[in-house]
């Protein structure tokens, strides 16, 4: 009878873990798609971000839900249940990167046919490769529970941020040079952050696939903070063109 | 000894409860004080904002350390386990609450000295005063698990999409009337944004709230999605100035 619970109890850890994997390649593709659709005025690809993304919620409810009633029903003691609080938190990051591929495909519907300035996304697409990249990484190292893999992606996350700076700055130059620009950079403004952000939620799976590997949190100097922080270096203060 | 241990219990959601209201009085604070800094640029007590944070990260960090220990240790059923998973949730907005009061401390900083455009911060401050109502509004809510008055705050948040898609016409506009305003109101346009998640995190604290009380999530047509969506209203298209 024991025996047959914990093969019950691995069957429920395998379920999750493909779950997971499963939210975490529909959100991958949601990133990339949604660059496309705005790159390329895309409406069409950008209505299909928009409409795949309840998959991504319904997935996340379905991994707490397996999650808490398997923490309820098994008891589970250090290791396992740092797994189970490890996958309720992935998925969390993943449905929220979920959300901001979402906000990008839905700003590109938004901006329609408004005046476009195709050299001001240039910027965009080089963060939007990275922060891919970033969400590739960190899942394959989730996958292989590989903690080395997952500190790269921690460490590689200032990359995207000291793009983003620069892509705020090139943006307002793109502003000043014709008010005609000031609407559609504006968006491009929100895009960059949404970016900058997916990057963020990929370092907070580096940090918990660190917590399931080695049972300890990232230390507290961190180059940025857990969750969605919207991120600014105090020390780059006052030096916009 | 079974008494013993339902008081031990009773205890144990006590203190979390008693975490939770500190966590929300400190979220409070910040919001109010990071608009205060960004209207006066007043940079002492955008300081004060951002230093105040990593308390709300400490209590935040402990509130699951309680919660998940009380899982494996009780094993509660049903209304308890709610209980608790509406603990970690509440616990997660406030903590992202307070870092979206910080980012506003912190743009303040680097805004610095740059040409400022008072009239410019008129609706954001108004943006500012709702979020702060719908903030304490659902902190009552949960202080006395009233659904109602959670519906209530769940049902206020459009106000809050309303103005925001107000302010960043108005802020376009300022912008394409000098080129002086642009950088300064650029920063405005994310400090906007970031008020408008505060009112998505009173939402989402809102639906735990009814979660609790009912044992129901909210509908599906809720008027955005959990978590911290930055919202986009398709309808609204094209219209910017």
């Amino acid at each position: 009878v024991v025996e047959h619970t914990v093969k019950g109890y691995d069957r429920e850890l395998d379920t999750l873990e493909r779950r997971i994997a499963e939210m975490g390649g529909i959100a991958e593709k949601m990133v990339v798609d949604a660059m496309d659709a705005l790159a390329n005025a895309d409406t069409v690809l950008a209505h299909q971000v928009v409409a795949v993304d309840p998959r991504l919620d319904a997935l996340q409810r379905e991994i707490e839900d397996l999650t808490v009633m398997t923490i309820a029903r098994r008891q589970p003691v250090a290791i396992d249940l740092r797994e189970l609080i490890g996958a309720i938190r992935i998925a969390g990051d993943l449905e929220r990167v979920g959300d901001l591929a979402k906000n990008i495909a839905k700003r590109t519907v938004r901006i329609g046919a408004e005046a476009r300035v195709p050299r001001a996304i240039i910027g965009l697409k080089h963060m939007n490769e990275v922060a891919t990249e970033l969400l590739k990484d960190v899942l394959d190292a989730y996958a292989q529970r590989d903690e080395e893999r997952a500190r790269e992606v921690w460490e590689r996350d200032v990359e995207l941020d000291a793009l983003e700076d620069s892509v705020f700055r090139d943006l307002l130059t793109h502003m000043m040079e014709d008010p005609r620009n000031i609407s559609f950079c504006a968006h491009l403004l929100f895009c960059s952050k949404n970016i900058e952000r997916i990057g963020d939620h990929a370092t907070n799976i580096a940090e918990t696939v660190v917590y399931l590997v080695t049972g300890q949190p990232m230390p507290p100097d961190r180059p940025r903070g857990r969750w969605d922080i919207d991120h600014i270096d105090i020390d780059a203060a006052g030096g916009d063109p």
